[in-house]
């Protein structure tokens, strides 16, 4: 007869401040942040925090003034536009400097009928009831690549503009396709995306907390 | 003097059910499912759409009898419990067999004061007002390794078992070690969860989805 087997222990981190601080120091260590610009290094280290990956940060792409467009706009009360629940869940609300609203669309009772009647997904067709909202405001889109879209056809058709647009659709159909058009974008709004097929709401949702506030390693 | 250039023009699937039935057919083509057992294949394929990246195969470890378990215990109305709202916000509820409960507690007025006494994160505390609610519910952790952490000591002081453990942490410090502890768990819980770094609300909410519905293709 064997003896039973004692119970685990295990041995792991539990001080929250402790697991950030190591957290941001092992992205540091091992990111090549150097080939960032210095204004978005710490952006980026919420990014790869939020994801787990060190290489996104050679997969990033933004135009020169979205930290500061994004921050600004935020400081100054702006709302932040989501394409899903779970990027504005993923925000941190004591974070944002102005008590700013968060907006996602998506479940709203209109959206099914206007996405049948536009011929587009739910997605795409809630970004349609942004319209009133978006002049200066900070959009995050975590998943969905015809949200996206979606939007930069609103745009070219006049929209009002935007503050930033953080960009981090996810997926095989599309979401590398309207990232690159997001970089592309000729309305000169601001931008921060991801190359590619990665993304998601954590991505996006960190984005807006890195730009809400101070430097990461403060949380 | 230049022409104003003319705007953009956005050639993109607009279809739902055509951009779902793309993006599986891609994972399908593209991943290795053939190293995974036929019943794991079609979950695989969730995950793998929910996150963009079709190298995730290799790292997915898993128990035998977590499908089934997962999926017995959804079909008799468990509870899903899950560490933080993003989780909880992307499961489609529509998708679940039983209007099943989907619980986070981290935001329970209680946590804050217990994870200062425990001397933990909000993320554990938060664990230990599962308690109750865990013989045969279906547990999806997204976020904090501490919560899985917590969550194996509690097994280890005998706490009831859950039907499946859907262990998908992400991040740096804990993320890998919690995953691992719980691949080499002893109380014979059935699992699903990545090894390594990478994780997150999208793939725990995703691997709840995939094991409430059937063939993701029917979505």
């Amino acid at each position: 007869m064997t003896e039973p087997a004692s119970p685990p222990i295990y041995d792991y981190e539990h001080d929250p401040a402790a697991i950030y601080r190591q957290s941001f120091a092992i992205v540091r260590h091992e990111a090549e942040l150097g080939i960032l610009p210095a204004y978005l290094q710490s952006v980026a280290v919420r990014l790869i925090h939020a994801c787990g990956m060190i290489d996104i940060v050679s997969d990033l792409a933004w135009s020169a003034d979205v930290v500061a467009r994004a921050r600004t706009a935020l400081a100054a009360g702006a709302p932040v536009l989501t394409d899903v629940e779970m990027v504005a869940y993923g925000i941190i609300r004591s974070r944002l400097p102005a008590q700013n609203a968060v907006l996602c669309t998506l479940n709203d009772p209109a959206v099914p009928e206007m996405a049948a009647r536009l011929g587009t997904t739910r997605s795409a067709a809630a970004v349609e009831l942004w319209r009133d909202r978006l002049a200066g405001a900070v959009v995050a889109i975590g998943n969905a690549p015809t949200a996206l879209f979606h939007l930069l056809e609103g745009l070219a058709a006049g929209w009002p503009k935007p503050a930033a647009i953080l960009g981090f659709p996810v997926g095989f159909v599309g979401a590398a396709e309207a990232k690159l058009a997001l970089s592309d974008n000729p309305f000169a709004v601001p931008y921060l995306t991801l190359a590619g097929r990665r993304g998601g709401s954590a991505l996006a949702a960190a984005a807006v907390n890195a730009l809400a506030a101070g430097v990461p390693e403060e949380d």
